[in-house]
């Protein structure tokens, strides 16, 4: 039985639409019936940053920023939670053992962030490891992969597969700051360098896009090693 | 040394404003300052209503759409703590035993819910029993006082003081579904009648309001006692 | 699969007899066994009365009073958990969603109290609604049913079938203090109301009649809507 | 500063007594007044017996029935910290460390039982060896002082001191059956000796007596290393 | 299905040895595929000792020194758990209500200590009550059973039976300083007294021997009522 | 009143050395008295190593690997903060709100690990955020600095002073596999870009040096900004 984790944008569920949580729902049922086994990682994207944003005018702290950021993505994976029962419970694991402990009862585990300095990218490969999932499937806010330049770029285009030193030159000057992770930060690809976890970038705005990677079709951006 | 419960109205603190969370943080300092102890609760605001409304649609029982509401009120109350530092510690209570710890240290507590079917104006009165409170004053959103009409009528006019009796017909026809408790429900009012507390609406809008409630002036409503 | 919730007065269970245990025990056994779905929530009755009575009249605040009753009834779930295994374990649910994770796991989550200013009816009522559970049966102590008088008046006589209406009459005048929730308060009537769930009142002195209930025999007075 | 770890009978605590209560925070008050610091361990008493006897005839598992103990003790112990604020605060510590940080916050932690095995009065010597209390005051139910024989019998009298050794002898025979601890169990015992902590066993009927020790009155029976 | 709780000796697990972590997981896995169900309590051994042992000199509380051989246990019991996986989660249960949770999901609960003054040969005793298991067996380091004399002198044999008196007269003169606890301290000798648990020692340097006993073979000692 | 934060090798802490921790506390008090605030995290040293490398070595999970690492740390954290009474207590935070809390008690909070895929270092630069902290101290194992290549190397220096970017060189080829964090991973690393806190690497093998940079001698080897 092969297990997957999903890491979806938190672009994709706030504000929440119904439609799409609907949508996940079913096909989340799909893959389940299956026989797959699944783990969620949720951003707190818009959420986030709003807070996130005014905040640091007011000089807060950058962990806390960071703190809030994760209580932004643990709303959003509760709410998701709520929807995806019976598959789920509304309950939003702490760490990666309550995760585990969910996980060998059948259920997925949802989760948002889970300490500061970490992004939610970044939980989706630790929780990769902890379950023994051969993938994680990231599920990008209305961008269907990785491009060889900034995608507003007229000239840019989508690549089907990028080596790990490709996307280490891509995501180079990318910051830190808490909520500004995007793609993939430093941390997160430290993780997928160690566990060597296949990754592919998909667009999430249509949850349909799951299926179709699951069922071996080549869409989005697959992250191989060098 | 006098002890006071503020409620702030969730519109208030979502979306977060930069300005609004600064001017709150000094109009605390000066009340601190003067020698007054404080507790806050918040509410979830129209953060809460955009999950509540979006999941209710697909048929969540409604107790899970009052947990989404609860942890959308301590997502507010995460933030406004933190911003609220050194007065506060970003750090959340989950019960009263919880909130008269951090109280005892000196420091403010700042609620969101606490438990499915009880709004957050609810915990406000519970929260002012437990802390020994003589008054609750409520920061609205937007709106001075209490209104003895609808206040979108242009013949409503705000009153200074509201008995329980007058107060128990307006909330009348309000109902307990998740997200829509208004002014004072059902739950929130009975705990008002048993503690006997006195409660000050006032338009949180301005925070410089609370100071002016402090200093004695009559602005707002006052709900008095049969 | 039918899911059933079940409330137990308080005074049914403390000071605890043996016997009451064992039948109850069996009842349980032979209602799993039918192929139903439970969830339990028990009141504090005497023990909590004793607390709070005697704490009161040295003025401790009221939600710290409630509190007591909160763990009093926890206490009175612990010990039926205990007596209930193996279709429990000896464990008592802190939130709801402590106990759809019991459930889940196909196990009888048995609740006391939740939160001050909340009744252990209400608590059966949110515990209904998370685990879409079909109807509650309120387990009075030695009263057959909801009378349309004061039962101790011997014109009184059982109702058969009440709607919200006539009970929202008959509650009228009950206060909020804590311990003193009695039949239905406030917000366990308002969460009823806002359910739809059907509730069936019994004498629950002989854990039988829960099996009666089961079967469909008309015994003691169903909660309808108007 | 003196630190002082007072044990208290469950049986002076519940059925609550609303002078007992009373009295005890006057008293109470008083030696904080005078200085001492105070960590408080309450018993479970008949309360705990109540439960335990009836289920130990269901076969229940004994450790079990000592968790029935424990959270008995626990619920005196809130009861009391509700009542000795705000000298306290209505939290009852689950471990040590809850405890000591309490104690260090300038409060009074007050515990019920820790861990199935161990009486409250092998809690109340690792409470005392945790906050490097001097002495462990031990307030009996209605009796004042150990015997040197069953205090029943008209030729016993009362020990003003009492060894190690001797008091080895006297609890002997006892059981080790959940609720059944009596004056000293086993494993309390095996706790005073590797601490070598002053205790002294009162009449804890009359709190004033607390204040008699303190004041250095030579009442009760002090236990002595050999 | 019977229920087995085994102890291991601390010494046994730390310093780690892969290969004694292998074997360990590959004989637990053929008992659970026997159709046996098992709970685990590790000791603290060395790694406690070198704590506390450096700790005592600094004049550390004992109660605290207990807490750190609790945690040093629970270091093992978290190695341990890992390596045992799928049998087991990386998880471990800070009480019995915790484990027997655990149990419940048809997972091994892997435990270190539980508070202080309890040795992990008594956790073991109140884990067996609690999964109503049939038999403990102890694995000692290095050993291969109880022996009539201290075992260093030559002329000591082992022994294949011993009663609980005589056991009583070979653990007299131990003490109960943190880490000192050695075969079985008084705790865990009360706890068997009242349990009647059957407690079987062997030597637990080949993992092939909890196989053994399983098996029917007569190996170690078996403690035995009078 | 100037705030700091130290990081402590977890090789200095085990095997512990009662001579070291008594320094240690010696140092600290003095540090206190001198009116500082501090905060402590410390590493996994050779007891987090131990762990993980036979485990590693039967294919257990990268994360769960790491989380041997945090308990290790933690266990160290313990140990120390049980020395370091009254300055601490022994309760380690884990998480950076209880790291707070602890902190505004006027007492050092002293922190392990937090979260898989993150070194200690990391923890130690979201606590100085998390606390205002002015800078880092950084206590290595028995080596004065940050030299400019492999210290082994004859030919190497010292360095008073590194520049980020020179840092990150040297960096560069270290891996992210569980415990095998050394100096600066790049987890820690981009987090000291983000706060520009100040970092002083140290011999911690004698704590006097603690000291000496609070005095402002220029000992070992600064970090700074580019």
């Amino acid at each position: 039985m092969e297990k997957i984790v999903i890491k979806i944008s938190g672009s994709l569920l706030y504000p929440p639409d119904k439609k799409y949580y609907e949508k996940t729902r079913e096909v989340i049922g799909k893959i389940i019936n299956k026989g797959y086994r699944i783990g969620i990682v949720v951003g707190g994207g818009p959420l986030a940053r709003s807070y996130i944003n005014s905040l640091r005018e007011l000089n807060i702290q950058e962990s806390i920023l960071d703190i809030l950021g994760i209580e932004s993505a643990r709303l959003n994976a509760l709410s998701l939670s709520s929807a995806l029962q019976p598959y789920s419970i509304p309950k939003v694991p702490k760490d990666l053992t309550e995760a585990i402990e969910i996980f060998s009862n059948n259920l997925i585990p949802i989760l948002g962030g889970l300490q500061p300095g970490h992004s939610t990218n970044a939980v989706s490969m630790v929780l990769a490891e902890s379950l023994n999932a051969n993938v994680v499937i990231n599920m990008l806010n209305n961008i269907d992969g990785i491009y060889d330049k900034n995608p507003n770029d007229p000239r840019s285009k989508k690549l089907d597969k990028i080596t790990y030193k490709e996307m280490e030159e891509l995501i180079k000057n990318m910051n830190q700051i808490a909520g500004g992770y995007e793609l993939l930060d430093h941390v997160a690809f430290e993780l997928i360098k160690r566990s060597k976890i296949k990754v592919i970038f998909i667009n999430g705005k249509d949850p349909e896009n799951l299926l179709k990677v699951i069922n071996g079709e080549k869409i989005g951006t697959e992250l191989i090693p060098d």
